[in-house]
């Protein structure tokens, strides 16, 4: 009996030309039957953006006799799955997977990240998700020490079936294949950054700025994806979108609201 | 002995002209020393996008003999919080809140939310913060049956500390003041947008799409914010910016990873 390939839905923040998704469709098409849905435009740092008050483009890149189907998206990765899903399959797919980013999104990166944004709403969705990055902000950064990793981590995604209610965020160190010790399954590092502003002037004598900032980590745990990243290791964080701090409830109990 | 007033940053994402966040600056001057950092212009639904690839500008609009200091951010809410701390302040104010949302931010909302993450922006920073919505879009909302309510879960969460990396996210429904029962701690409702698009034409023949959608919450919990909105209760959150789904690590730590 011919088992059914899975569906598998591509998408990125840094842009559907990005090498990082490149590599994550050479994986997934030895996996599963692909679809690309990508930003036309690099979406870094968009966190959960959606695009609600400007109207959206979906534009098919690929011809029709390559063996993917591909849509440049004018939104972000959010608006990427969603069109996706409702517009161009019209049913969920068995799996979506988002990146490579070109870049950690480890620790409190999880937050600002389009990348795992994306991978976030495929959960919301009912659809299980991973998120993939890899250590290093170049363009021209090299993924095929990882790609292995990747199609393990998929496999078993595939066959374990994720807990509900979780998408995974998947980080590489920057090494070589066989320099990386394993895979970890980690908790967020309780980091932040150190924010500072590049205050500049237009050559019209106004002010303006540049965000930069230092990651600082404080967080000494050996359970968490920077250690995990820092000596050697693959990290793998459960992500949730249920953001209730369950365990705060009873404390907040206690306070006098309802005089 | 004369006590400090705390200093409160305001912040939103309906823009700073917005009525909502008129409201909230009329109540916190009545309990602290305020400066108001808001977008120039709507950004609902930014998540929690940050500004990296442009050019931030920051402009006082309040005059010298203001009793409010306010400045205008070209950027989102998440960059009104940095640049307010970073730059303006140059040290933490002892609270920030974030509102009043036009509209809801309980339940799924919360992850789309440019209220939401300004206030989360602010906890990662140390900040306590508080994001307030109310459960009515028109700008034209009455805020006045819910000024009492502010005030009062302001100065509760001065008073009793808010617990180490929460924030909180208070939703109010669309009641007179004497019709709302009170107010109750809750969880996000897990629910979600069965997503629909609008398909249209340019006036040029090219395809293009709105984003719209039906909230579905199939969560029949008595502890949710939807219950409580729905019942006449505002709804209190405490919202975490730890993702790990740290149940969840056991059971991946079972998987064939690292065969």
């Amino acid at each position: 009996m011919k088992q059914e390939k899975p569906l598998i839905l591509v998408t990125n923040d840094d842009g559907i030309l990005a090498p990082g998704i490149r590599a994550l469709i050479s994986v997934m098409e030895t996996i599963g039957e692909v679809l690309v849905v990508a930003p036309d435009k690099p979406q870094s740092a968009m966190g959960h953006a959606i695009t609600i008050n400007s109207t959206l483009y979906l534009d098919k890149i690929s011809g029709e006799n390559d063996p993917i189907a591909e849509y440049s998206c004018s939104g972000t990765p959010v608006d990427c799955v969603k069109l996706a899903v409702n517009e161009i399959l019209k049913r969920k797919p068995d799996l979506c997977v988002s990146g490579v980013n070109h870049g950690s999104n480890s620790s409190i990166n999880v937050i600002y990240s389009g990348t795992m944004s994306a991978a976030v709403e495929a959960g919301i969705e009912g659809i299980p998700a991973i998120g993939f990055s890899l250590l290093d902000y170049d363009w021209n950064a090299d993924f095929e020490p990882i790609k292995s990793f990747i199609k393990r981590i998929t496999l078993e995604t595939l066959e374990n079936k994720l807990p509900k209610g979780i998408v995974l965020n998947v980080n590489f160190p920057k090494l070589k294949e066989n320099e990386i010790k394993g895979i970890k399954i980690c908790r967020q590092a309780k980091a932040y950054y150190a924010q500072k502003f590049d205050k500049r002037q237009t050559p019209f004598g106004k002010d303006y700025y540049w965000l930069t900032g230092k990651f600082v980590n404080e967080d000494k745990g050996e359970d968490t994806d920077e250690w995990a990243l820092e000596n050697g290791y693959i990290s793998v964080v459960p992500v949730q979108f249920d953001l209730t701090a369950h365990h705060a409830i009873q404390q907040l109990n206690t306070w006098n609201l309802n005089e």
